[in-house]
């Protein structure tokens, strides 16, 4: 049985799911036991823990040039000392040109079978990515096994989902038969689907799979081949994901090259040598605004990023107070607000938030806020694992300076985490600023930090929503109002910047929290970037058309 | 009843057709009496010689700031005297703004429904059109009818479709219903399809409607408001079509600003001011490729272009040697090698050609070649209405220059139309160069002018054609084998270079041709550009994606 008809119904049931989204994923994400055996998460462990302090041999990747590796543990702030092998541009280039040149020409129903197999492999080492995320990104275990997990390995699919359904849209063949009157015009057409070339994916390193691999699997499934390249600070997760996809192309007669790890470590980036290669045709990218920026500007590329976002949160009018606030802390908590998707800037009138019980004022908000979100931090059985670690020491450095930005409404602080004394840990700081610091405001303060920021009325907050996401872009927003024509309001002014709206959240659901096959993920048409997890665009660019055409013989 | 259920069956079938991609059009392509009336040629002439030496009053935008107009028929090489109402940029942006914030909020199908009915009315005006391009563009008139007419009609609906199946492509509402084990977590969402703003859509002097309205189109289905400004030298075509546009937009109670025509003087050019306004955010481009690319580059723009391409012939063996000479001669005779898809490189193996017969030798082919050119130019009632005239001037001084370029096999000459005595013609040169000769065949020469170009074989003339069109841009290639490895050769290799390959064209069909609904045009992946009529990208591209959503309440 060939691995195509194996995962027939996999892609078959992802490409109708993409289409209803509705509720639906491929890869359950909930780690229990019942579903993934009662020693995976154990055993899970002790692989990430056997891989320390040691050379990465699972690559299929050859005459290494040398062997690099510098990762630490957020939650001990000590070297994992895990080399990888490192080959230099050319090298990697003339594999990657080799392997396109295989790849190319592989039906795409053979290459959505095969993909699917390795996200099948992929799955076998949840647990092992999960540790490996956790020490290298500082994520809370649960974020980590679900975000570069099963929630990856659902958007992967995604990707091969849209890939294989664009690649089918069209008829390899027809006969074209145009009636001339006296006689008839026959001719035997056929289209291919071009790729481009090799792929360059640039990992960030906070997320290393899930950013990382519907870029990937976009460009696998589209027939080019692909250079990933992590950031040095987090490399193992995505690692074993490579690891994995080598071996299934590897036993299926593919050159593994197809698929390579392109390690680097912060004293000698190869990325720019790579991204400006004429061989790279393609690029994907998650990380700062500036880099981004670089990479979109190179000439005959197609560039996909996610770059910074200034995400907002507009304070209208509550049905449920507590619940709006509880939901909004816990947003703001999870992960220490390092996600792509935290909320930062909080709109509030200056004259209160409407509520069934009256209008809260601004400062009994913030006082209120203040207190959720200190109430999670506090508590030694949730906020350690909520809040998780800080993955990068200047995150620290920025919570630390952006106590000069305004009125301060709660100091951040070190958490004790009872597993990881050594963690590097901040609790979010909140300030209160005034509408008018729009200097403050205006630009992404990545990590756990929010301003609470005093509008005339929900009128100002939302055009300084808009605002912020047309000109610094956004990737969410959340807003919270019981008046329909405000809804609309928001919907329409949010819509055209391109900003995605969750309103009124309350229990178990947060503006930072993203589903595969349902919930659209920078879509472009802000400078957020436009890595379209997963429309239309984010695989068709990655391909030309071609129809060649001829009589058919009398 | 609606535009959308009166024109229901034209756009399904028009999206049935783009996917099956046979012989489909809705616009008969025959200019027969049979099919458009005994009268509707000669009321098309009337009407035409009607507007001739006035004000254009039929469009929709008052208070004109100037009345201008240069059109001159390359037939008469006399004016037209026609004046269009001119106005300031920002005046155009203002209406633009205004219109788009009508427009964008229209359901897809009202707007498919009101311009599929903009088409049946540009029907109704077939003749008149087919008169006003013959005398702007030099066309013979059966080319005129047929490529400004029902084929660009054609080409609209294309665009129409593609867009009406991507606004379709997910539900506007769905329910989102995710089981957490004891609770399930259930959100309403829904997905806006979000236009980008104005449209700017710059035409040619050539195909005035064809290489128009495939933009237009596709900015007025997905939400846009559109600003088309006509290339000076040929007006009078596409104001009669956004002159229907916006009659029809105005019956049904929309802003006509939601298509305006924007005309400007040689002697003060207005596409510039236009494209870099921050409101214009779409461009759609036909013209040289110095301008394409200034226009590629500015920032923060989507643009569709179709520039120049170096199109190539490879004749590798050939089974009738007199059909592939004649259709090929005829390639190069129609529209005088006026067509972005008439071949200009034609690729000859320094040892001849295969036929039935044996080779036919560099020279003898060169020799066959020429007398096929010339019995047409020679033939006086066919070579005056297959050649028509020379658009521009500096079309004529380039012919006149080629002389030096290589040894003469043919030599241009001026034809007599009988129908216009003062018609600006020239009848295709023909050279003679060697493959090491890179410098002369490595750009395009617009107009008439074709490069015998002898190889050391068939492998260099396909490295050639290919190198040719990655580097400098190709938009059709013609190829002569009748050898299987070497056409999957050229497909393999050609298809790299995105460009479309047709095979072994005998009688009755020319590389230079191009139908709707089956052969993609300019699909991306050379420089000649990404004005794809019409795949997915080509509307796609005009459009964010952005999701809503909100907890069902319990």
């Amino acid at each position: 049985m060939s691995l195509y008809t194996k995962h027939k119904d996999i892609i078959e049931n992802a490409v109708k799911a993409m289409h209803e989204r509705v509720f639906w994923a491929q890869f359950p994400e909930n780690p229990s036991p019942k579903i993934y055996g009662e020693t995976a998460d154990e055993e899970g462990r002790k692989k990430f823990e056997a891989s320390l302090n040691k050379n990465f041999q699972e690559l299929r990747q050859a005459e290494a040039d040398a062997w690099l590796g510098v990762e630490e543990s957020p939650y001990t702030q000590q070297g994992l000392n895990i080399k990888y092998p490192a080959f230099s541009v050319e090298k990697l280039i003339d594999r990657g040109t080799h392997g396109f040149n295989q790849w190319r020409k592989v039906n795409y129903k053979e290459r959505a079978g095969l993909l699917v197999e390795t996200l099948e492999r992929m799955k076998n080492r949840f647990f092992e990515i999960a540790y490996a995320t956790m020490h290298t990104t500082g994520q809370g275990y649960m974020m980590a096994f679900q975000a570069s997990g099963p929630h990856a390995a659902d958007r992967a699919l995604e990707a091969i989902a849209a890939g294989f359904e664009e690649l089918g849209r069209f008829p390899e063949k027809t006969v074209w038969d145009k009636p001339m009157g006296k006689f008839n015009i026959t001719l035997n057409k056929q289209w291919r689907a071009i790729p481009k070339g090799i792929n360059l994916v640039v990992g960030c390193s906070t997320f290393p799979t899930w950013n990382t691999v519907p870029g990937v699997y976009a460009a696998l499934i589209t027939g080019n081949s692909v250079i990933v390249k992590p950031h040095p600070g987090a490399v193992l997760p995505i690692a074993i994901v490579v690891a994995e996809i080598q071996k299934v192309l590897s036993e299926n007669g593919f050159d593994p090259n197809i698929c390579q790890l392109a390690v680097d470590s912060f004293d000698k980036m190869i990325t720019k040598d790579l991204a400006e290669h004429p061989s790279v045709k393609l690029i994907d990218y998650t990380g700062n605004s500036e880099f981004g920026t670089y990479l979109e500007n190179i000439k005959g590329k197609v560039v996909f990023t996610e770059k910074t976002g200034v995400n907002s949160v507009i304070l209208d009018s509550v049905e449920n107070l507590d619940e709006a606030i509880n939901n909004l802390g816990f947003s703001l908590n999870l992960y220490s607000g390092q996600m792509c998707t935290a909320p930062q800037n909080f709109y509030i009138p200056a004259d209160g938030i409407q509520t069934p019980e009256g209008k809260i004022s601004f400062d009994a908000f913030a006082e209120k806020f203040a207190a959720s979100v200190s109430s999670l931090v506090d508590n030694p059985k949730a906020g350690p694992f909520v809040l998780g670690a800080i993955q990068n020491k200047n995150t620290c450095t920025r919570v630390e300076k952006a106590v000069s930005l305004g009125k301060l409404v709660l100091a951040s602080k070190a958490l004790e985490n009872p597993m990881f004394p050594g963690a590097r840990t901040a609790s979010p700081i909140v300030l209160a600023v005034d509408s008018s610091q729009k200097e403050v405001f205006s630009k992404e303060l990545f990590g756990p930090i929010a301003l609470l920021i005093k509008t005339k009325n929900t009128d100002e907050s939302i055009a300084l929503a808009k605002e912020m996401a047309m000109e610094h872009g956004a990737i969410s927003c959340a807003a919270y109002t019981t008046n329909e024509e405000v809804k609309e309001k928001i919907m329409d002014e949010m819509g055209q910047a391109a900003t995605p709206v969750s309103f009124n959240l309350g229990n178990g659901i947060y503006v930072n929290q993203n589903a595969a096959f349902s919930d659209f993920h920078v879509t472009g048409g802000n400078p957020a970037g436009n890595a379209s997890f997963t429309n239309a665009d984010f695989v068709n660019k990655r391909f030309t058309w071609v129809g060649f055409r001829e009589p058919v013989k009398a």
